[in-house]
């Protein structure tokens, strides 16, 4: 399994997102404590929106905890909206094409999670994805398969629609081959405006998902931090496990649910593959 | 484009194939004389048999001319047949499921060249495979996927055949698409029992490829070097390019052709991509 | 810290050594339970005698549970003498040339544990270095800075003095420097004949170090057990941790001792550094 | 040998710097036409001043040409003062820590050339090392050795000097061991205000530099090339080779000399080695 975080608020230095909360995704990658696994050293990656309308990517097949380029890179880079990820290979090549977030055009997507049984049935999902759309495809996972199914729904149009319905077609094609509960995700996917968050599994167990309590509300509650007392008013994080212990700070995304963060009203809305 | 290297014969030290002759395999990796590009820095790869029934491959990212595993690994393996392979890649990225050799059980495959159109007509290609075997596929290069469909064609059983076929599909899906001329390779291919290597274009402007003059002839033209007193009589290199400069000690495939190696007698035969 | 193993008897297939015990070094790589870290993933290396007096070694800076050429490698290579590391950096680069096992002609060197204060007398330690030895080393790390310690004391000619000597070094100069307790180690060297360990800490509570019961006791505990079965009355292993959950055996090497394998009788004597 | 370039000016997206030159430096490290070797495929580096008052460094071991990530932080990092390196190894091991450029607080410097007979004369230059500094040094080249001794000597406070200095320590040293004109170097270095480069050799041969001429007669020049058109006054370059085929556009610094690079006049003057 892997941890991800996305950040949406004003322009941050990429160092304070990832490197000083106490149980940063970095510390994250050494020793998670709510994944199911405890390292996740199998590639890292990192994605922002900066110069130009297309985000940049920054990825690599080490693990992020010993990787001095991404120290470097975090001192130098602000950015209002930001992925991060650190991986733990399910059985896909640890390359640098199955590291996330993948990137098409100005879409961001990374993936925390599985497709049972995919060795079985990814010919079939590849066969699903749109031809013009193909041969963009760069690595072999699940994740990124996932992602070249929703831009085929639609996503750069309709994304809460375009994922339940690509989210649908692998639960049709896994119940034809006999593979029961195929899904198990936490996504997150940006457009460089806005970034919606899902959690869902077929099981209706999902991995852990969370999203920080709004920022004028964070300040009443916690006014001596000073990270907290310099947030914006949009500050939005949203994490597979929290970054520090503070009560009150964090909220778990619920199951089957979507989450749309944007400028102004966010919404949590009901997510239900489409059948 | 790529340079590559096959050996047969009584088993030798890796060091003594790779990186022993004047132009070397891994000096090829620095300065190509003949090839379509000087250096071929994008990965390298060498595939072997030796314990059990499958070939082992070491492949890699980096350069082969810097790589010091590579060295260590040359110093402490003997093998009767050896595949070696340094990479300039004509597109497809710089990772190591995409550096040759292939492996598919006890097949090793490995190919200079490249498919013009490659990105247009994958899809169509790829939908060509034994979805059996579609599985299988690791990487995301033109060279893996003319294999995938050598080994749909019966690559196991009639290897000559099935290269035919494999190549005539591709000749095909490509003038579907208005793609002239999309086949330039030399490939070497082994079941650890024989070697067959093809030198073929569709344009009939093949890239180089030579094999070594038998053993004993040799003997008799360079009674002083060395390793050429010392091979046995089933001696046989196929080269891209000339590991030293020998006269009479090499001798080029001819256009449109492949050659089979084994114990006994070798072939070299017309190839005729199947219609 | 790190974690270690040396394998000492018949030739034997590395992958049976390193991938198929349950707690095998390469679980210990991702959850380790005896040691200072969980995950030991800042590269690995291994070192082997085979062809040739020198020994080879092939380390990477990668996690040792996600190199595929490992696993390669280790289908290929036999050997009576096998040493394997797995490393979480103290602070050093994660760099080749700090990986262990290190070389030097035919000797072989690897480390768990730390120099405390390292930063501050690394200077003199060097300066401590044999000149005609200084040129050899090759990366930044204490472990090989003790190695060539070790080396200008006679290594090659009494190990045993020779590492008191060294040691007993470290510890004046880190008091000359108001450092309590510099040395934390378990280490193991050989000369492809012998193998010699040390556990040693100056405050006595050294990290773990196992070495197996002799051959033919383990038979009549568990004639059942295919690979004792077949084990060679020479065969030893000593480890950081116990590669399989079997009372009787793993036996504790005692604190401050140093243990000698080789063919015939193996000894255990105490290890006191030279004041 | 290596190649590299420098930038003093307005801030410029390093993307324009590095990769749209026809022939840039990323073209350089593939195939150099002015350089001791072809390819500089062993490492590249890239150090800019940005966020903070220390710069940052982005370097990596593999070859510039086919490295992701540079092109992806190369597209989002405006800078006024960058430097680049691409390296070709003449020895030392091809690690991170030996990629160009190296950094000390605030300081960047990076070198094409070697020190002769290194080897042997390692440790004695290492003990001219203030042991303040000794410490920091990250890496095994004699480029980064020659660093600190500058350091050592004042590089902070009297540049020119330092490295005279610097340099005559290297000269005595090798003198001292009978090693003849030991000395080959172009070097840049910086404070994130001023750029010094030197050329300079034992011999009088030293490799190639050139510097750009000053931007409003280059404008005169060449009125139609946009880029030129919008250079602002103060923007200079300093390279191994030019990087387009412009006559009057690049001028070679001569032979044992410095140039200064700052805002307002800079200034070339004649380097001597102290004795």
């Amino acid at each position: 399994m892997c941890r991800w975080m996305a950040y949406y608020g004003d322009p941050m230095l990429v160092e304070h997102l990832l490197f000083r909360p106490t149980h940063s995704l970095i510390d994250q990658s050494l020793h998670s404590t709510m994944g199911a696994t405890t390292a996740n050293g199998d590639g890292f990656g990192i994605g922002w929106y900066g110069e130009g309308p297309e985000p940049a990517v920054f990825k690599n097949v080490d693990p992020a905890w010993h990787d001095q380029n991404l120290r470097e890179i975090a001192r130098q880079i602000r950015t209002p909206l930001f992925f991060a990820h650190v991986r733990a290979s399910t059985g896909s090549a640890v390359e640098r094409s199955n590291c996330h977030p993948f990137r098409w055009h100005q879409w961001l997507w990374m993936h925390n999670g599985a497709i049972t049984g995919f060795h079985q049935i990814k010919r079939d999902l590849l066969l699903r994805v749109d031809p013009v759309l193909f041969g963009d495809i760069e690595g072999s996972t699940d994740s990124e398969l996932l992602f070249y199914l929703a831009l085929t729904h639609g996503l750069a149009e309709q994304p809460v629609v375009a994922v339940e319905q690509a989210v649908g077609v692998v639960e049709r094609i896994a119940a034809d081959h006999g593979i029961a509960n195929p899904v198990q995700m936490t996504v997150a996917t940006s457009n460089g405006e806005s970034i919606w968050v899902f959690r869902y599994s077929s099981q209706h167990q999902s991995r852990t998902l969370f999203y920080s309590t709004a920022a004028d509300r964070l300040r009443e509650l916690y006014p001596d931090i000073e990270v907290i007392a310099n947030a914006g008013p949009e500050t939005r994080l949203v994490v597979s496990e929290p970054l520090r212990d503070l009560p009150g700070a964090w909220n778990e995304v619920p199951e089957s649910s979507v989450g749309v963060i944007r400028a102004g009203r966010d919404e949590l809305l009901p997510f239900r593959p489409a059948l």
